[in-house]
């Protein structure tokens, strides 16, 4: 089976390393990762198996992590993973969705088979794929350890991004312009609001002549028209009328890692007052950008946007920027830092961000938005199509 | 904003009626439902907001439920669930991804309001969207109250579908058709994965001329040769060699219904063995599917299936079939019965089954499956894809 690795081990390790630190600063014996991203981070491990139990185990004084999953998806973990063969475990299909087995207790018998019985346990209490039961069974399974909340313990790590993972990004961020460039090409009078959905899947996966996507962590928000101010909707069968609002959140996703872009089509003629708002909203997007710098806080760029905002007269209530990195469904973003007032997050380059100040006023809204990554000196963008109206 | 109901207000009411008695059953007074299905089976909300925390409530002394979730998300609950305003309940933005705010206290002083404080309440203790910290905020928030484990009390209602939803999924079914088709006409020789499944997400979508899909639940499972016995791989980059196994599973997904069909296309000739192999699992899924009949259980249309594979000195060692319905990432099934030894659920007709005895021998596998509505007499195959090994 060939292995299908997208960084060099030593990069591995180096999380790992980087991970155990962090461990070991918390007291933390044992760390069980159920967040999917996590997994990838720190194994490479990558297959659609996740909506049943699956872990990845670090423990403080064992070299490698122990992968633990499902009997089918083993072929994945020896695929996608450098871990040796005798860190792969699977747990067989009886387990799955079963009313008297739990993959959780299967899990348990290996953090005793490390020496987990009496340990301190991290784990992500406030991850996707922790469930309640999940935490039920397993402190139930370990009475003598001691569990501690290390939800985002290595989403703080993850938030700064090596030279290669933003490499990755480079191509994810493309994916994501060719993707609006598709639809800037396909948006008329008259097309479906399913056919534009399909055309943005259509090449976010298809991609470029070079390579490929991934599958995206979520839907494009494609909203339309009275439907513009309802961000999370799903889009319809109905065709585009003559004159309407397309506010358009994607992403490219290329090895999992993951970048967003946003923009605002005009189908017909803006009106002035809106076209004034578009406006503002790149006036503040771009303020906002040009205040990232390193050893800045995160406030502090919000700060900056909201002041450019203000000068309009306007405010926004929403936070402006979140992380992305390795996305798996169902989150789009990191949860660690946010772009926002009151965040001290001080920003080092290698941190990639989506700065996505949507302006939402009474019944229309605008969403121009930039990815970006932290440099030495200020911001590299991810993507390159232009922050500004689109009309057709 | 025009309301986008699906289904008569009439059965969310029926639904409403029938989760109470089993409530009532059960002596449980307030159910948290955190599931993304369970929301939109009970009041018809659709968006992609359940990244952030969300919750439906039902209160057995109440003549609605609650919806609570993010701000920018209410303007959705109003416009696809038949809920008045005032039980459209919605926390601010600083709760999102905060340290310091709970979404689960804000959601546990309205079950105060409801009369929860010491109320028995049902939560979903093995769903995909109720985490450890989530049970952990809401217990500690509501000290004198009795939580006990409701999982799948609406999914078991959920088994049976009406005929409005079995109708809805005869349409998913046709979007899994169609997407199938252009599979079969586009798998050749040289063309790369990632275009394969770009055509793939582009028919689910797009559709018929009749109407479009949604997004699905999950990204189809493409895999391809040597990968062909890693189920739930990524595609890759790579151009399809001249001789190779296809398998793939994918989904059509109408109003958040879900209908999966898998096949196994060979480009270039198959072996005298791997035709054989198809015959055989054909074989073995139809004996399976014949012995679909209300009154019968789940285990005994597995026993079918499976002697039709021992007359062939085979056996296979996971289930062979679950139900699906509404379907929200990361589940393409439905979390209650499976078609497997020693599953006593008895089918009713409006039951719905993805039957898929993948088999996997040694480094080939073969997929070719059928979903189905069990109906008085049977089965209604909800796809017309025909059951046969496809060659190119």
């Amino acid at each position: 089976m060939k292995k299908e690795l997208h960084f060099e081990i030593n990069e591995f390790r180096v999380r790992q390393a980087a991970v155990k630190k962090e461990m070991a600063r918390r007291g933390i014996d044992i760390l069980l990762l159920s967040e999917p991203p996590n997994q990838n981070y720190l194994t490479g491990y990558n297959a659609y198996s996740y909506y049943t139990p699956q872990m990845v185990i670090v423990a403080l004084d064992r070299e490698e992590p122990i992968w633990i999953g499902r009997f089918m998806d083993r072929v994945s973990a020896t695929m996608t993973t450098f871990l040796a063969e005798e860190n792969i475990r699977a747990y067989p299909d009886t387990y799955v969705q079963s009313t008297v087995l739990s993959a959780y207790d299967f899990m348990a018998d290996i953090v005793k088979e490390v020496g987990g019985d009496k340990a301190r346990i991290g784990v992500e209490m406030g991850g996707y794929y922790y469930s309640a039961r999940a935490h039920a069974v397993l402190t139930r399974a370990l009475p003598l350890a001691e569990f501690v909340d290390a939800d985002l313990l290595v989403g703080w790590i993850r938030l700064v991004k090596s030279p290669a993972e933003v490499g990755i990004m480079r191509e994810a961020g493309q994916l994501a312009d060719v993707a609006m460039q598709r639809v800037i090409d396909t948006v008329e009078a008259g097309i479906r609001e399913c056919d534009i959905a399909a055309a943005i899947y259509h090449q976010q996966v298809s991609g470029t002549a070079e390579f490929g996507g991934d599958y995206p962590c979520c839907p494009p928000d494609l909203c339309i028209g009275e439907r513009s101010i309802a961000p999370h909707a799903a889009w319809t069968d109905e065709p585009l009328p003559d004159s309407t609002v397309v506010n358009l959140e994607l992403s490219g996703c290329r090895h999992r890692y993951q970048v967003n872009l946003a923009r605002t089509i005009v189908v017909g003629k803006p009106s002035p007052a809106f076209q004034d708002l578009s406006e503002i909203a790149v006036e503040a997007l771009n303020v906002g950008l040009d205040a990232v710098l390193p050893g800045r806080t995160c406030s502090e760029v919000d700060s900056a946007f909201r002041q450019a905002l203000a000068r309009h007269g306007m405010e926004k209530e929403s936070r402006i920027g979140y992380p992305t990195g390795i996305g798996f469904p169902p989150a789009s973003g990191e949860r660690t830092a946010s772009i926002r007032k009151g965040d001290e997050t001080v920003l080092q380059p290698g941190m990639v961000f989506h700065m996505m100040p949507g302006l939402w006023l009474d019944n229309v809204g605008i969403t121009i938005t930039q990815s970006f990554a932290v440099t030495d000196r200020g911001f590299e963008p991810l993507t390159k199509t232009p922050r500004k109206l689109f009309v057709k």
